[in-house]
């Protein structure tokens, strides 16, 4: 079968693989129709991480088709409709029951995991029956895009959301303006923020992001950040902050624009991060949260939302590819050019 | 009048200062008539910390009688009973109404503040209105002693549970033996946690935390500690973790101990700790919060509590000193001879 290999930095190929496969009796093995290219992939990209001759197998979201399931797979049967979030669980045990998946004591990441990652044409899931969700049928292509993005980047945006404890009545601010920014707006409005900040520079997603619900836009980076922020809040700073990047600036310009008692969910995963301990996190009283979202725990939440078509992520992908191009995918996130890449099969 | 003022570090006198005066039409005037040694009063008397010329003027938890009230002071009057959190506050201003006292636009702490500190004969109140709290007449001295711990340490074990989201059902682990961590394991069962950890070596502090509530006791540090804590809770770690100390190895081993989705309410005054900002914080899902606790806020809560007779932090002090005997206090907490000091006055 195809698949995605990174195999240094900028150096993306299409190559054939041996076909993925049931291994454990646990396993399906899932048929891609949609997949996607994420934010987090851009890192490896970027140099960051290590590669083996091999390379890495790249893609974490997909929707497919079961293609073959484990003796002992009981959800799912061959022909089934279903999404597969970034990370596999078995459901079961005291971290997925406490809604932390992602902890799963019989988890793992699909990112260059030894049964194939999801930029191919097919994968193999293991804790099938924890992981996988049953999707409703039809061909309706905006709504497969929203469905898609619950396999990561809006359930991402959410847990950013939830961890920064945004409530109604609240002010949010989002940092960055990436797809997971975005998603990071939608679900702040859900949740009943009433002023929405979105922190970013690219006019497209800044529109997009106004149509999300964002209600002010800060295009500074650093102090003059800060600083916007501060007149925008009376002084006081906000009460939620939806840390989506994952760098040392943004994570700066998060603490400091954080109220006291205020929050911040941190879900751009962290590179060369300084959490100071002392001012202002400790003597502001500042919650420090989030990590990986739990994308499994929160389809129970959000999919009923986007097949009511009262959310609307999919409109984050404006570039759609085929696996064939998605070389091209990664080309164009790095330079911006598309704000999230659909790999359609 | 007398008041307490430490030279350097070890180096602490009883001297004559100006008497306490109204500066502000907002203030009142304080005649203390009970006051206590804070473990924080510890830092700068290790070194931690700059001193003047002039010295630092000591204490921060107080109760007292209302001796003058400014033009502007409504709600106590003189001869009034009354409790001073260690924090001044307005109790108007928006971290106000949202609970964060200690953040007060118009607060400070009364730690070496210009109208002096609590191990006194009196102090300035500055926010009188915000800041002091009715009490109860009365001469029960037992109560007399709850009832100050009300003005931090009480609160601020109070404010590690609640930071750490203590809950009926979860397990908690109290980092320290201190006093604080002893009021963090009156809270912990208070909030309903249902195994409640205590991380300390001393023997009178130990028995005291069980009879508080603490059910398992580890005595190890470093990694043993953290393995000990994996045996008592099925290798899954706590989900709440009150870190009452401070340092980097408290704050370490209090990352290590919490689950996955585990939060750490921290009260103690970061000295030199780091808090590594990917593993195991982002990649576990947790949350790290705290900071000074707002007492004044927690009153409401915690004061009929006091009276009421269901908790009794005042059992922390094992030790009464009078004012001229405060340097003795200190050496007493300093050699772990005292647990926490009264000041009688």
């Amino acid at each position: 079968m195809r698949a995605t290999i990174m195999y240094g930095p900028g150096d993306v190929r299409i190559e054939n693989v041996p076909d993925a496969k049931i291994v454990q009796p646990t396993d399906a093995v899932l048929r891609i129709t949609y997949a996607s290219i994420c934010g987090s992939d851009l890192w490896p990209y970027w140099g960051y991480g290590d590669f083996s001759k091999e390379g890495r197998r790249m893609g974490h979201e997909a929707i497919g088709i079961v293609e073959e399931v484990g003796a002992d797979v009981r959800t799912v049967k061959v022909g089934d409709l279903v999404a597969m979030p970034f990370a596999y669980s078995d459901g079961t045990c005291v971290h997925c029951q406490a809604g932390v998946h992602t902890s799963c004591v019989h988890g793992g990441f699909f990112d260059n995991a030894e049964g194939g990652s999801a930029q191919a044409e097919a994968i193999r899931i293991p804790q099938a029956d924890g992981t996988l969700v049953l999707l409703p049928g039809g061909k309706d292509e905006a709504l497969m895009a929203s469905l898609l993005t619950l396999t990561d980047v809006m359930a991402t945006g959410h847990h950013a959301a939830v961890t920064a404890r945004v409530a109604p009545g609240k002010i949010a601010a989002v940092v960055g303006d990436g797809a997971v920014g975005l998603c990071g707006v939608i679900a702040a409005r859900r949740l009943g923020a009433e002023q929405i900040i979105i922190m970013g520079r690219h006019e497209d997603r800044i529109a997009l992001a106004r149509q999300f619900g964002a209600t002010d836009v800060v295009s500074e980076r650093g102090e003059a950040a800060v600083e916007h922020v501060r007149r925008l809040t009376g002084g006081y700073g906000v009460h939620a902050v939806l840390e989506c990047v994952g760098t040392d600036q943004s994570m700066q310009t998060s603490l400091s624009i954080a109220r006291p008692g205020g929050a911040i969910g941190r879900v751009g995963v962290p590179h060369d991060v300084t959490i100071p301990a002392a001012a202002p996190t400790f003597f502001h009283n500042l919650t420090i949260s989030g990590g990986p979202a739990p994308a499994r725990a929160y389809f129970a939440e959000l999919l009923p939302e986007v097949l009511g078509g009262r959310i609307e992520p999919g409109r984050v992908f404006d570039s759609v590819v085929s696996l064939d191009e998605v070389p091209d995918g990664y080309r164009a996130m790095d330079a911006r050019q598309a704000i999230k890449v659909m790999v359609k099969l």
